[in-house]
């Protein structure tokens, strides 16, 4: 399973200590961190992920694979700019957003087109999206998902 | 001067009358219509756009020309499914959103993110957008802007 | 029709005034000319085709209307780099090679793929690429295949 | 390092063996495999890399991971159809070309124009293709390459 993390490029600490709690859990489910590889919610998702030896692909925007943070395992570079928007929720199973601004909503809105679950912590208030108030609680609809 | 106009492949008698009366007036302010190419929304602006003798292009999601709708001139095929909704928004000066469901929220987001005015009718109620209430409301704005 | 006329960015005189004569032609048939838009092959062609009241779309890699040549009528922005290359073969008919370096060669690559014509003149010598020596060959040859 | 793979998607089994021999090779140097994760010598090249214990991305031209060979660790998918073929030789630091038809071009032309090493085995007769004659041969380049 494909988990993808999304959010802005720069975030707050609250923001960046749920993103990171999450990152952790989506490893000890076993399963795959997606992101679009950079900064922010991404680069925490990450290092939660690799803290408990997860797995982390990051699908970048540019050319440069220097550009992931240190935390993503395979990087992928593509050339597309926003549009791998797209690529990072058409790889997932689910995807968790956290904050973030309009590109976060342009992978929401991929997402909910695709019919795939989007849950929600402090972000866009879009119909569809499922809202969750912390790390716990998508841990436990993801457990309940799974079942 | 290129002018988007957005929305879903099927929409209400009310939506596309607007649409078409939306459409006109673009190519009668001597603007470009770009669209999705398709139906709905974006087949009734065009027929708008064509009664006034405008130019209207499509970017479609496909490989096939023949997908476009009868009122566009200039089909331009991507093979990019939903992600050429980016390429619709990347090549218009101003955005219209008429109704509209999440392909239509993720031109949204891709406008806001590229800075690009977005004017809503019965749209995506996101902040940054526009909102206006009918036809006449988006050609007074336009031509405020233009001055 | 759409009639695409691909090779490099920067040519000889030579070269250009063979696509220059192209692209005339190429409008003198009615066809739309398509190209990627920037400088060199592509200029001369549009330049060409413009001289004889034809109609030119350039397909740019980048995301900005003004990189196109001066004899674009209808730029279409993508931001896709040379992934553009694959757009510009899949909305012509007939691909017209002049010269032209690896750019071209991965044009002329989809244009067969896509079991498109392709003409080539003092273009890449691959199997497929119908050889043509100037520009009244290539118009010859389009005309007997439009009878 | 990532070492790109590239081929038909059906190929001899000649090819097919000299296909694995590299994949296992690749494995073997520690670098990761890189293909666009079909068939043919995608396949052959996927499986030498996991009988050695390497690691495999396969970057897919559709929706459906399911898409990928059994031999392919982490399936990317994309929808770009063969535009994919960029993100194939963008995500490499070195490609073989093993036989191979139009698509196989395309990416050897991407490459050359990205400045990448191409080693062809029976491959496309492209100036800048290193011609190799085996599996030995490629391998002792990439490890000259690395001192």
């Amino acid at each position: 399973m494909n988990i993808a993390v999304i959010g802005g490029h720069s975030c707050s600490k609250d923001m960046a200590r749920i993103a990171e709690e999450i990152g952790k859990a989506i490893a000890q489910l076993g399963a795959t961190l997606i992101s679009g590889g950079l900064t922010g919610v991404m680069e925490a998702s990450c290092k939660g992920a690799k803290s408990a030896g997860g797995k982390t692909i990051g699908i970048l925007p540019g050319h440069d694979k220097a550009e992931a943070n240190p935390y993503v395992d395979i990087p992928i570079v593509t050339g597309l700019g926003y549009m791998r928007n797209n690529l990072v929720v058409k790889n997932a199973d689910i995807i968790i957003a956290i904050d973030g601004k309009e590109g976060t909503l342009s992978e929401i809105a991929f997402a909910l087109q695709m019919k795939k679950p989007v849950l929600g912590i402090d972000s866009w208030n879009i119909p569809g999206v499922i809202k969750v108030k912390d790390a716990p609680s998508v841990i436990d609809w993801i457990k309940k998902r799974r079942k």
